[in-house]
């Protein structure tokens, strides 16, 4: 089983593990982290450093395991970086990624109590541990919905030999940093489809094809949140709001493998009827209304030697509501990954061109180049 | 020996342990969470969500053990949520709960040096992980002592067949948050007497009679608090005051336990000579002057299927010096607990009807209703 | 291999132990505390209490190891005390002190990617868990540069039997708050020298002769740091600075052990050519340019015994630019150490006397005296 970051990864993937004397737990303890140096030039035609990201990205502590019973497991991560803690948005430290409770009524049918990740677009719950790139797309970070606290159902029939999986969720809307919630709850729905049977080892839901599919495999998904009267600017994510506002998320996405090719695309559109909240003091805020499309094509170019080449190309436009306030935005990105123990040791090398309003030109306002090197390491 | 957050939990509570090589030290590793769902009505006749409180309510770690000799031990225990942390009040991450050193000259004579719960009120005492529903009273959270810094002895002698407790403090005043303090210090003293012995499995300190005790059992104590000068609302807890207030706090409690009859009561109560805090802009501060009672009466319906029916009544009244403040507060708790592996796996489901000023009609303001899903998971 | 807080420590230093099926990776878990009670008076002649230290100064939890190969190897520490993360400087939790990747091309060649101690003065590169005084000294303090993300290599050659240590660094210079950084790095260099050989054990880098070394061994160090317009009034510590300064460090240090005795020095000197940095609003912040001395001198009196006599002399010295601020400050200090277990578990007891602008009269402003006792508990 792999990390999807939905159930707990107990099997076949093995840090410090303990199980109690007479088996009444089991746990299994893992850490991982990426150390990151980022360049981003001043403009498209001046390559002067307009900054450094020099940091620990993440630095993550996971137990996963299950006690009295495997039919109950648990899964606990905790982030330890500023940026894992959401601090500056938030003014909170919030270490606590994941704790809950799953209960697993069959293989097939599971349910979750807790804080994890709501069942959005595949890169969003795909774990950051499993990206092919340094970082998740644009896209993502412009719609995803992120970690919420609620209830979750997760249903996996089998149609013949199609798998499909359902998953739903109730939860506060309002992120990791809610301790009290308003009767504004978020509805979560998605479902999935996998028309040529499961991938080696689930792999749609980890980046690159390292398992060298020898037939092709191919998942769609796609689903919807209602956040209603959120109070932060992205639902569970961003600034907090002076007042209230409900978004509605859509997104549909697709992966595709076989023998080391990888192709991912992800479609994502949020909609307010009114994207601004204004506070008493006449401050403006407003949400990112608008739509975005994400693709990556990637090719392992030999299986035991571990390099992979990686291209992605991003796309986001703000609905004009917005268009005073933000730009449409492209980004081409090429990606060249050493793996050596798979995802959990890797060297990442990025290459990014990034343009606004769809103009191409070095020159245009807002154009920039990039390059980040990462390296992943954990257990 | 069970936890009582009063010494380090090595024996007979087996979580990860490891013993250095040449047993040169000893730790136990455990870990605990608590998912919560609590719902509040708007008054007591609008059935309307006030609020949902819906979050990780604690997420612990802990490590226990010895190092050098079994004489010399230790407990560490940090805490990882918002709750944990008393970030609201303090705008410190405080993620440290317990870091401290005993060194045990016999089994019942040892000090410590260090941070740790103080000996105040029984059920502060009480680990949360031992709780029968799912949060403390209301007199615990407006009149406890918490933890401090500094220096305690405990002794444990018997006469004839009775065991006696005393427990002594000399600690900052202003709880986990402090780095430095002034010399307005704090001074804790506690006695505890047992006349029927010691309870089951060290009963005394934990909720529920889930030992079925053959014989009864009953335990008696008393306290009192000093905190010179304190800087904080409820001294080592609560917001900073301006300028520093003198609080006296004093408690009594008992439990009793017999053949899965628990009942506990305890008395508090906190005099200041003058209870409010003013600083040079003239904004005022104040503590709970006042006094509280809570009783908990339950029983395990049978003792292998693990059901528990408990009942709580909790009445708190400020003095009239600060009736401009705060109203006289009266709950009624009825809690269904179903223990699965004691108090480390249990399933919590709690009602409450509050009341003011003594007034029991639903359509009196402040009056509501409420109700708590809770799971317990740790090892 | 003793801990230097520059490399992993995997060997000779055996906490919780945990290598992975296959040997693919290799895990050493552990953890240190320190609870402090530190007394200073009121001034030279009024012995009340000008405030009390009391606090768990420090609590870590530690992880070095390697995984996929020997070669690859890592160190993660975290700091959860409130003086740890360096909060009330940066008004960020900062948790994570060491998240560095280590390669090792040979034994005496490796270099460092990621977040960990700078190659500066001996005292800081030492860790605080081998500390002979319960804190370092004021010329640390003042002068150190501490940690930060970057690019770090470490060249150990020999010339015949003298031990040489080149070590340089590229990093952010802002310290471990950092995100992002603009293009004003920080360059350190260092170089060591042991004319006498290897200390026993790495004695070079842990106070205190412990080992009783046979025959005289000495290790004299220099280096240099240039901080190029950091944001910061420590360079990587200290308080946000709204206009950036560049700040030069230089440090030269010596320390020399035999039969128990064990002598230390170290100089260091911040230059800058204007150490004010004035905001908008004409608010005036400032670096502490100027130079201090450091020395101590310490005998075990008994290697089996353990117990240690230890004297500290430390002056600093404000440059004229800044002696509006700042004022000369020494500090004569004794200590008394029992060492239970070497540095993991010790008993130490501190007294000084700080006077200022040289005059030690009793009754000059600005002096007082002081007396810590703290305990370090550890695997």
């Amino acid at each position: 089983q792999r990390q999807r970051d939905e159930r707990p990864t107990i099997e076949n993937f093995k840090g410090i593990q303990y199980t109690g004397d007479d088996s009444t737990f089991y746990i299994n303890f893992r850490f991982r982290m990426q150390s990151r140096l980022k360049y981003t030039s001043l403009s498209g035609n001046d390559f002067g450093a307009e900054s450094f990201e020099a940091r620990i990205r993440r630095l993550r502590l996971r137990m996963d395991g299950y006690i009295y019973t495997p039919k109950l497991s648990y899964s606990i991560q905790l982030g330890f970086t500023r940026g894992d803690q959401d601090y500056d948005d938030t003014d909170v430290p919030n270490i606590v990624r994941d704790a809950v409770i799953f209960y697993n009524f069959t293989d097939n049918f599971y349910v979750a109590f807790g804080q994890n990740k709501l069942p959005g677009n595949r890169q969003r719950v795909n774990s950051s541990g499993e990206l092919q790139f340094a970082e998740r797309s644009l896209v993502n970070a412009t719609f995803n919905i992120d970690r919420d606290f609620g209830i979750k159902a997760y249903y996996s029939p089998k149609i013949g030999d199609v798998p499909l999986h359902f998953k739903a969720a109730i939860s506060t809307g309002e992120g990791r940093v809610a301790n009290v919630t308003d009767d504004g709850l978020a509805y979560t729905g998605r479902a999935e489809f996998l028309p040529l049977g499961e991938f080696t080892n689930e792999g749609d839901y980890y980046e690159g094809d390292l398992e060298y599919e020898e037939t092709p495999k191919v998942a769609f998904g796609g689903g919807y949140s209602f956040n209603d009267r959120t109070t932060r600017s992205g639902g569970q994510t961003g600034k907090y709001l002076t007042a209230p506002l409900t978004l509605k998320t859509s997104f549909y996405d697709a992966i595709f493998k076989y023998r080391g090719w990888a192709y991912q695309i992800e479609y994502m559109k949020r909609g307010a009827d009114n994207p601004f909240s204004t506070d008493k003091e006449g401050e403006v805020a407003y949400t990112f209304k608008g739509q975005g499309v994400n693709q990556q094509l990637s090719y392992v170019l030999n299986k035991d030697s571990g390099y992979e080449l990686a291209g992605r190309y991003t796309w986001i436009k703000p609905h004009q509501d917005i268009r005073a306030f933000e730009r449409q935005t492209e980004i081409v990105e090429l990606g060249l990954t050493k793996y050596f123990r798979a995802h959990r040791l890797k060297l990442q090398l990025n290459t990014h061109y990034q343009t606004k309003d769809g103009v191409y030109q070095t020159g245009y306002d807002g154009n920039n180049w990039g390059a980040t090197f990462q390296i992943e390491l954990g257990i």
